[in-house]
Formats: structure tokens, sequence, C-alpha cells
């Protein structure tokens, strides 16, 4: 399994806020750092995920802003 | 200084590969994962960051994917 | 503050309509023109923006499409 | 003609950087503010815009990221 | 009519799912498949788009990730 | 394997056109429709893809834009 995308981590499920259309899912990834995702609540669904499940958190890079405070 | 995106993380520039238009900036965040971000040549020189510096990295929720293998 | 996108504007909030997860933010940029911000009502809140508050507008080039009518 | 996309702005193209596969187009739009887009080359070259050109300029209001500074 | 964009698709709406600030529209594309689209309640309604209404589908190239299984 | 994004096609790679950190790729799917992804050249490397070979193709819903013409 290969993702044409250069972020790629591993996340545990901490949470899931489920709303009409759209839903937030709270992950931890590696050193306790925090990550959200948002999807479709049919996303959801269909990804069958709970709290505890691990996950691939797939992100592309242009999607990364950086900031130089 | 707040921002409207769930993701923020700390990271430290480990390479930056710059081409034509765009480039590819190489980060190291917490507990040795590897992230990486493209932007504009014309956004990094703005940045003006180089290999060693810190920068904050937001990536706003929507762009996380969740996949369960 | 530097921020590695092409597009940053001031904008002043003009309204701000909160939903169960995700929530839309109305901005007038300057020539009166109106941009519109989603994102989650947990952003909105630690953002801590209300009517009237001047905030930055980011976007990166890449998320911008032009159409030739 | 109508777009699902809460940003539409008009933009006036004041320059244009091609590289190999991606290319930069700068736009000024209403108040002397200036835009940028990020497309493909050949996304350019099937609009056939130039210098001077009168563009739609089209942002998803999830691609918006608000910064309180 | 031209779009900066690498992938434009003809669709035929199938279905939409309104939310609070975000809803849902189905669409069908040639040969069967499926889309979706995600945009604000306030777009839909500029849309002015029902169930069967023929759209235009627009997607940057850079939004499309691809996988090997 | 399941992906938490409401649009999932089979692809089938035609061409390749790799750039100095961007590359495109071109696929047919279904109903000789011509779809593109552009990504990282090292992404690109990692997939290990070639002309011929059948991937998947995710969009997320948020990054379909619709057009009423």
């Amino acid at each position: 399994m290969k993702y044409g995308a250069r972020n790629q981590l591993q996340g545990k499920i901490t949470s899931i806020k489920k709303g009409d259309v759209m839903c937030q899912v709270k992950l931890e990834i590696p050193s306790d750092s925090t990550m959200n995702s948002v999807m479709t609540v049919e996303s959801l669904e269909d990804l069958g995920i709970k709290e505890g499940d691990n996950v691939k958190v797939i992100v592309k890079a242009i999607n990364v802003l950086l900031v130089k405070e």
C-alpha cells in the first residue's frame, strides 16, 4: 500500500464529534501531539472507525502551511 | 497569535529543495517524524527560512485524510 | 510574522454562522468585497473572534482557481 | 454562470511565471491588492490567458485560513 | 468558458443533503460512477441546483491523491 | 482498505511528466474520461508507478467544485 502524499503518520482515535453532514475526528499521534480530521459523516461510517482505533493519517505536502513567528 | 486551523505542530527544517516555481521543505516534528511542505519559491524567500530554523506547521483539519488499512 | 502563502489580505469580520461542527465567517476586505472562511466551531472558539474584529486572511496560491469567462 | 464557491473576485493578470510542470500567475484585484494562483502549465495554456486579461478568481471558503495576530 | 483546472467532468445531481452550514451533493458521472461535492448551504442556494440538473465538476489536479494498493 | 473520502475511482496511468519538484500524472478513468494528479516527484518515486499501472484515485468531496453553466 503506497500513497502519493509526503505526510504519513500513525494516529489513534481519541474522540469523534458527529454533525449533520460533517464530523470531526481527534487523533493522538506519536509524542502526545493531537491532530484533527474533518470529513463527511458518510465517510466516517464507511471507514467504520471508533475511539481507540489506529488509522493512517495522510496529508499532501501542498496543504501544509509554514509560519515563521 | 491564533490560527483558525485544528492542526498546529512545531517543526525544525531539515532540508529545502528549490525548483523553478515550487519548492519542497522537509521538517522534523517531535518524536522524529518527518513532514513536508510544498510552496512557491517566492513564499520560501519571503519566509526567509533555512535549515535548522524552527517553524509553525499549520494544516486545516479538512485536508487530513484518514485511512483504515 | 511571516506566512508561507502567496495570498495575504486584511479582513474585518461582518458575521458568523455557527453549525454543529463547522461554521462560516464572513469578512469584508478592502474595496467592499466580501470573502468567506469555513472552519470548525472549535477553531472559531480558539480564535476568539467576533463581528468587527480584524483578522489576517491567508490563502495558498494553489487553492486559487482562475476562470476565463 | 454560477460557481459553488463563496469567494469570487475579479482579477487582472499582471505577470505569469512558467516552470516545467507548474506556473504562477499574479493578479491585481480591486483596491490594488495582489493575489496569486498556482496551476499546471497545461491549465495555463488551456486558459489561454496573458498579462492584462481579466479573469474570475474563485476560492472555496474552506481554503481560507483566518489568523488573529 | 475555460477553467484553470485539469479535471473537468460532466455530472448529474442525484441527491442533496443539507446541514446547518455545509451540504453534500451526490452526482452521477459517465459510466455510472458516483461523485460527491461538499460546499456551504449558501453556495448551494446561489447555484440554484436540484436533483436531475447537469453541472460541471471541477477538481484541481493537486487535490487528486493516487494510491497503489 | 477504507478511505475517509467520498470520491474513489479506478484509474489507469497514461502518462507522467516529471519536473524538478512536482510532477503531473495523467489517468484514464472509466468511460474514457481523463483525470490528472499533481504530486511531488518524491511521492511519485515512492509510489513506484509507471504508464499502464492501475491506481486508486482519491478526492475529498470538499475539493470538488460544482459549476452551473
